[in-house]
C-alpha cells in the first residue's frame, strides 16, 4: 500500500528502508466512498491527506451555496483545508470525494515531528511547498491576464486526465466561470 | 544594517551570533532608486531580495502593456520573480521600486547551501513558504467569492500602510479591477 508514497518521497529525497518504515508509520490509511466528505466547514482539520487512489475536490461555499473549487487532487497529490490545517483553525472549506478514495493521513504534529527529527523530511516538504507556492502565483497571474479559453486550454494540457474524471461544473468552478460559459468553450487547436 | 534580518529570522528560529554572522555573509546589499527596475522580463533571476527599506511591486505586462500586480513588498518582506528564481527560468515579471530601496540579495545556490548546511534555516524557509502558500490560497478564494469592496476592505485592514505608499492604480491592479472601479469604492465602515 505504501509503495507510491515511497516513490513520491524519493522523487526529492533518498530514503533507506529503515527511514521509510519510520516515516510511513506516521501515516494512517483512510477509505471514503464517492460523495463522502473528508472535511466539512467548521470542523477541526487535524490531517492532510496523500491520495493513493481516487479523486477529490476542495471548495468553499458562498452565501448563495455556490461552490468555488480551490483544488482538485488525484493519485500522488496532497489535499486538505490547508489554511485550517496549518493554523489549527476551524475549516472554511469542504473537501469531498468525486470517486471512491483511498488516502493516507498525516497529522500536523506528526508532520512537524518528522521535519524536526529528519532534516531530509524538512527538505522534502520545503521543496513541495516551493512548487505549490510558485504554481499558485502562476494561477493568480493567469486569472488576471489570460482569457477563460486560454486557462481552459492550459488546464487540459497540464492535467488531461482531470477532464475524464471531474464533472464539467467543477472544472467551471475551478476556472471561476459558470457552467454555461464553459460549455461555449471547446479546446482550441483540437 | 543586518539587525532587521536577524530579527526576521529570530521570529521563527533562534540563532547564535556565530550562526547569524555565517548566514548574513550570504546576503549582499543592493541600493536602487525610485522607478528603477530590480527585475525585467526576459532576464535571468539569480536572486531573491529581503527589503530593508523601501517599497516595490512585482507585475506582469499583458499584450496591451497593462500592468497586473502580483505582489507588493515593504520592509521585512521578500520579493523576486519567484517562478523564474526557483526554476532558473527567464523572468516573466517586472519588479520595480515604488520608493528608493535598500535590499539584501540572496542567490538560489546560497539559499540551498544554507538549507543544506543548517537544518534550522531549512525550517525557517519551510515555515515562510507555508505561510505564503496559505495566503495565496486565501487570495484565490477571495478573488472567487468576495466583492471588490470586500477585498479592498480586507487589504486596507491587513496592510493599512500600503495605502499611504502605493499609488491607487497599483492597488487597483492588485485587486484585478480598473482605476475607475476602485475610485468608486470608499472604505466601508469609515
Amino acid at each position: 500500500m505504501y509503495i507510491p508514497l515511497r516513490k513520491h518521497f524519493e522523487k526529492i529525497i533518498p530514503l533507506t528502508d529503515e527511514e521509510f518504515e519510520y516515516v510511513s508509520s506516521f501515516f494512517k490509511p483512510k477509505k471514503l466512498r464517492k460523495h463522502q466528505f473528508l472535511v466539512q466547514e467548521g470542523e477541526h482539520v487535524q490531517h492532510e491527506y496523500y491520495v493513493l487512489k481516487g479523486c477529490l475536490k476542495a471548495y468553499k461555499l458562498d452565501i448563495n451555496d455556490r461552490e468555488h473549487v480551490i483544488q482538485f487532487a488525484m493519485e500522488d497529490w496532497w489535499i486538505s483545508d490547508f489554511h485550517a490545517y496549518f493554523n489549527r483553525a476551524p475549516a472554511t472549506l469542504y473537501v469531498d470525494c468525486i470517486e471512491d478514495c483511498l488516502l493516507l493521513s498525516l497529522s500536523l504534529s506528526n508532520r512537524e515531528k518528522l521535519c524536526r527529527e529528519m532534516h531530509k523530511m524538512e527538505h522534502f516538504f520545503r521543496m513541495k511547498l516551493t512548487a505549490s507556492f510558485v504554481a499558485l502565483q502562476q494561477r493568480i497571474l493567469n486569472s488576471l491576464i489570460s482569457s477563460t479559453q486560454q486557462r481552459y486550454d492550459q488546464l487540459i494540457r497540464t492535467y488531461p486526465v482531470l477532464f475524464q474524471r471531474v464533472p464539467k461544473q467543477d472544472i467551471a468552478s475551478y476556472l471561476g466561470v459558470t457552467r454555461e460559459t464553459l460549455s461555449r468553450i471547446t479546446p482550441s487547436g483540437r
